[in-house]
């Protein structure tokens, strides 16, 4: 029996656990399944005969030494900012290590040491990150093991609702952390490169810059810029390319009426409002509005944002409710974000039985023998309406395959690392489509950055 | 002989030292001006027998400390950043001190020494804060002293170019830290309460959401909102006010001109442009503006932001010649709001000669044996187009005339504090008026916050 120790049981967990147990007998596994909630780690486990469920605090040290000595590998589902507690006793205990989140300074600090000892520490091995590396750099490697030299890359990636279950106006619902979504963006200037020209886009522009992406079979989809594309030339080794682009995707429409709340200074995260428990929402929408003894919040809102009155955008306000002088948040000490958040769960939350969708679009043009080409390579999955979510599936599932590989010894470099090499993600791209997750490549003339020509 | 150590020789010192020597006969005064730069102090010390120059590094304590020891009293006209390294001597060797800058966390915790040693540490006695302090707190505490109670408080300053120089479409020249003006506004939402409502404006709505505000015989000006206006409160004694609001005042539609560079987010100063020192200007420009293989600069610009052809912000824009495509800043790592300040410093430098303008406009609603009523109090100082800048006046005079005081005991309460008691503002807004800084009053029929009635 192999013992592999899964650390944090949230919901991406369960496609992770079911997956591994659905191989447990055949390879021989035992899982630990680990959280500081025990009832969220029995719920995961299923009284199962190959799973354990376990309470653990990662911050008492020597229960989380213990469970570490006594793995054979550990899968870290923790936020991201508590996997270098794990990471550090699989140092020093000589444990291989899994986490589906973005290598922070301090893992890769740790490098040399993983090397030393032969160790993999497998990262950034969910859906984004994870996926979009993985089908991004298969398709860059042939292009370039072809000889041709890449011009431009863009790849977008999004969590939305299932087309069957997109009946609200915005087209979305939250289907992972709503608070990354009401703060995404933030923090500085999205930065990126168009045909060799650094472009920059500051926060409160950001939702006015979309571009258009169409995906057979599910319509038409808007992406907005990421924070940081261009750490990606290092990363993906295309340190020469013209245009590097990643993004986020909605339904189209979506941005230009979320850039209201950013306008208004709705998703602002960084101070507190006064008296935010007894506001309604109401109160909180004219906050951001000029004073005026008479005029009401609607008139003041059109005209701050220049919405006429037959504008679609203001049937999406409307349908939030926001106008609404009774409901109440009862957030103490709030900020725009948290108020604005939980206005949203009203209408947002996906219901019991509705799924969630993943999509992913990436687009390489490259040149080969004088010729100038572009691969368009795009996933969709679905949620199962049940734990199953899109999510789940595509952020447990690669991990759950990369944690069996390394137990097997079928990855054989060690150090702390991503899946950006043929040796990892062939194998785990092959799996992943026997599991329905699949990308469709199509061949199309080069465009380039811009689709209409002059 | 008395003698007063002025740290920091800067463009404000020159009218404060012109002061002091004037009286220096009569009341026996010595000033050492201490510079890290010998020359700056030479400069203002002239020559004249009651000054001397010396050259003073305040981050060498034993240098520091052999001149606060030998003073009566020190002025520190230093970054405000640096008061307290000169405070922290002054409680050693029992020496009065005057800043004109706002009491840091680490100048108010000194205050229970300062007052148990009986010395006066007076700060905020400049412009704004300082003579804005003073003018509104008379006519505050002379409603209150009639048993009126403050209904609205509102207060702008703006430091201008004067009238007979204003000759551009921006009618603004920069007549003091370029840098504190780009930047301005940024750190957070401007909070402010109105009518009993509190407000929040986000910064890149800050420039669209002004208010218009007239001087007779000097025209009309916008007043867009500070930070916080919110601290006043308890630093007036005004804590139940419907309406608190404090604001900067530029001439009508600088506020809305500048928001176009807020918008393209050049006023960024949080991360560093690629290649900036080759950057033309309109390379700059085109950074913010989306790819276009043929779409000029110029045309990207007007769609991005809306302009009209026959708009004067376009010939705004034009003035600044920042489609130039030659002219480069040659900034090494720059920021935009680095960069931008380059560009504006082309233009909006004050030539020799040209005169500033220190404008301040208090408006108090208030409520009188059952009648509303309002008080406006305004004040204009101009330049006189050398080192006697309005600036330097207002700012040099209040700190020089409330040094001499304390020397001459006429302040007697000790501590950490503001100009905001009577027995303090009252005499240095008399002398002020002999030196041309002198608030016209108006009263007129109370407003409240909103001019417009339906």
């Amino acid at each position: 029996m192999r013992h592999i120790l899964i650390i944090g049981a949230g919901k991406s967990t369960g496609v992770l656990v079911d997956h591994l147990l659905s191989k447990s007998k055949e390879q021989h596994i035992q899982l630990i399944i680990a959280d500081i909630n025990l009832q969220s780690a029995q719920f995961l486990s299923k009284g199962h005969e190959n799973a354990t469920a376990v309470k653990l605090d990662i911050f008492e040290p020597e229960q989380r030494k213990l469970h570490i000595q006594k793995a054979d590998l550990v899968i870290s589902m923790l936020p991201a900012r508590f996997h270098i507690e794990v990471a550090r006793d699989c140092v020093a205990f000589n444990k291989n290590m899994v986490t589906a989140s973005y290598v922070s300074p301090e893992m890769e600090s740790l490098d040399q040491e993983v090397k030393e000892k032969g160790l993999i520490f497998m990262n950034e091995i969910g859906v984004d990150p994870g996926v979009d590396h993985m089908s991004a750099m298969k398709i860059i490697d042939r292009i370039t093991s072809q000889g041709g030299n890449l011009l431009l890359f863009e790849s977008f990636t999004g969590g939305l609702v299932a087309p069957e279950d997109d009946n609200n106006l915005w087209n979305y619902k939250f289907t992972w952390n709503p608070r990354n979504v009401v703060t995404a963006g933030q923090g500085g200037a999205a930065k990126f490169i168009q045909e060799g020209k650094y472009k920059y886009i500051p926060y409160h522009r950001l939702f006015r810059r979309t571009e258009l992406l169409e995906i057979e079979g599910y319509g038409r989809f808007e992406a907005l810029a990421n924070r940081n594309s261009l750490k990606y030339r290092e990363i993906y080794g295309l340190d020469d390319i013209l245009t590097l682009y990643r993004g986020t995707m909605r339904r189209v429409g979506f941005s230009k009426a979320w850039n209201m709340f950013v306008q208004l200074g709705l998703t602002d995260d960084t101070y507190t409002l006064e008296g935010s428990e007894n506001m309604t929402y109401r109160d909180f929408i004219n906050s951001f509005l000029p004073y005026s003894p008479t005029d009401s919040v609607e008139l003041k809102m059109r005209h701050e944002l220049k919405i006429d009155q037959d504008d679609i955008m203001w049937l999406k306000l409307e349908e939030l409710d926001i106008f609404n002088n009774k409901k109440k948040t009862g957030l103490k000490d709030a900020t725009p974000a948290q108020m604005l958040q939980f206005i949203l769960e009203d209408s947002w939350t996906l219901q019991p039985g509705e799924k969630d969708m993943i999509v992913m679009y990436h687009k390489f043009g490259y040149e080969l023998n004088g010729e100038k080409k572009q691969i368009d390579s795009t996933m969709v999955c679905l949620g199962d309406g049940g734990l199953q979510t899109a999510m789940a599936k595509t952020v447990g599932l690669p991990v759950a395959i990369a944690a069996l590989k390394i137990l097997n010894g079928e990855f054989t470099e060690p150090g702390v690392q991503i899946p950006i090499k043929a040796s990892v993600y062939q194998p785990i791209l092959t799996e992943l489509e026997n599991h329905g997750i699949r990308f469709r490549e199509s061949e199309t003339e080069y465009l380039g950055y811009n689709k209409l020509q002059v």
